[in-house]
């Protein structure tokens, strides 16, 4: 039983005013006559998230961003933020630190912390994100449609590789250069959002997921749930020559920890979307189509390609 | 340096367009013309909320009301709520009666459970409450005026009467009868929350703030940090007959766990109280008055009483 599994069978109480509840990156209910409010809520712990030897700056950073990111993936503007932190005891240099990060975070993304409680207990960080969505541009998961280009905003596979390392065979972890390694340690400690993209071509996308549990699983999410499969090209992948000179697709295709966002558009916005990804200088690329059959095919040089692990499952 | 100091000194970041940030029970942001949406999040931690041992039923239910208690202390009506929980592993039958006590308390006071995630960690449960607030009816914590009564809206002391049990002593224990102690374990896992006291009432309450620390503490956070003081009179307490005969005030003062609300207003709204107080069977009462003086004082039988202690700090 994963994430997913758990939720939907547990807390998946229907609701009869909101306008989305769970099951997209954040739900929506109603603000005024021209938006609505989009709420989501993400935790970070100890040991499964993060360390004791994890920096705080970025921690700080990192947990408000991985927030923002939901609200991004509905077409939304983020607005405000609440930090419910718990922490086993009272260490001044920690805490200055993780505030710092979080305030620059907030700050370069226009984000405001509005509210906030601390606890005592195992180190965890619960944010809750609320957003502005304007109703003509709320991106639902469920809003693909067969035949819709799928697109990723930008390079994945950083951060996984970057946590992933001791696992990799010697012969392939030579050949990481030292400058992909520390892009790898940026993206895992500061992940970056393709925030600016997503406000210039959300008039344009049909629907939209944030990458947070890795691509393969984040495509089942996208299509299979919503009764549409995909074709997915491994070739097209925006990735780091390393993956492919290694053959090391799996990192990122189920890796996670990844903020980059897929999502899927007609065929007839193409040449826009390639010029705006281009605009904000972003990799990202087409990378299938989807399907009306539900299967989720992967293709390289051609073939089919069998995916080993297809995300990744906090309870496996 | 306790929960209100350490957010003080480190997340009570200025913002500029919330209409009320971090130091109420909830924030306020702009919805509509008529409404205000209020927004606050608390969590609940393994070993020091609750145990192992704790009732996943009433965890779920408390879990939930604590929350519902922020909004009402806003004068609002609780409408939707996020949950984030970790658990260190899968125990179906734990989630499945904490799901069942969460989606009674929902139904109970009409809120939706809208979204939420479950994270491997040790045991947590985070929750964001939504609410509407009417911009005429919201009681802000620095509403109150010098002359306001102070009123609580119930009897305190049960939970933190449970959960001290064992640090009274013999002679008192044995004056606990077994109805008191059923009625202290109820008030600990199902708190009673004055929901249509407050929804009647909040057209003319001027201050109020939700009980979660102790009623010490929080006569404090509610009279000195708006540069007020205090007069209580102890012989007032809506408290049980056992805090009285045994002389344990402390407990009731500072125990904390009460989740019922301390809230202001004019003398001449004192009989309405009154009566309203009696209409939904509640045993509250006025406990003093607010003074000019930034001094809060007790008495009893007549007497100035010295608090030993004045309020639950998680960080002690």
């Amino acid at each position: 039983m994963n994430e997913f599994e758990i939720i939907n069978k547990y807390f998946n109480f229907a609701s009869h005013t909101a306008i989305l509840g769970i099951g997209d990156d954040a739900a929506l209910i109603s603000k005024n006559k021209k938006e609505y409010t989009a709420i989501s809520t993400d935790t970070l712990n100890l040991d499964y998230h993060f360390t004791n030897q994890s920096d705080p700056y970025y921690l700080g950073w990192k947990s408000l961003a991985v927030n923002i990111s939901d609200i991004l993936a509905m077409g939304g503007t983020p607005k405000y933020a609440l930090l419910s932190l718990s922490i086993e005891k009272l260490d001044k240099s920690w805490l200055a630190k993780f505030s710092k990060g979080l305030r620059a975070c907030a700050k370069n993304y226009d984000t405001e912390i509005i509210g906030g409680d601390t606890n005592k207990g195992s180190k965890s960080i619960s944010i809750t994100i609320i957003g502005d969505v304007n109703k003509n541009n709320v991106l639902k998961r469920d809003a693909l449609k067969a035949n819709d280009e799928l697109w990723l905003t930008d390079e994945i596979g950083y951060a996984a590789l970057h946590f992933q390392q001791s696992t990799i065979p010697k012969k392939d972890k030579k050949k990481i250069s030292n400058c992909l390694k520390k892009k790898c340690c940026n993206e895992f400690l500061k992940p970056s959002l393709p925030f600016n993209f997503i406000n210039d071509a959300k008039t344009f996308i049909n629907a939209a997921i944030d990458l947070s549990d890795g691509l393969a699983g984040d495509i089942k999410h996208l299509c299979q749930k919503n009764g549409y499969g995909a074709k997915v090209e491994l070739n097209n992948l925006p990735i780091h020559k390393w993956f492919v000179d290694s053959k090391h697709y799996e990192i990122a295709l189920a890796g996670g920890e990844d903020y980059q966002i897929l999502f899927t558009a007609s065929r007839k916005h193409h040449n826009k979307i390639l010029n705006l990804l281009k605009i904000h200088n972003h990799k990202g690329s087409m990378i299938g189509t989807v399907t009306k059959t539900k299967e989720i095919s992967y293709f390289l040089d051609g073939s089919s390609y069998n995916l080993k692990k297809d995300g990744h499952n906090h309870f496996a």
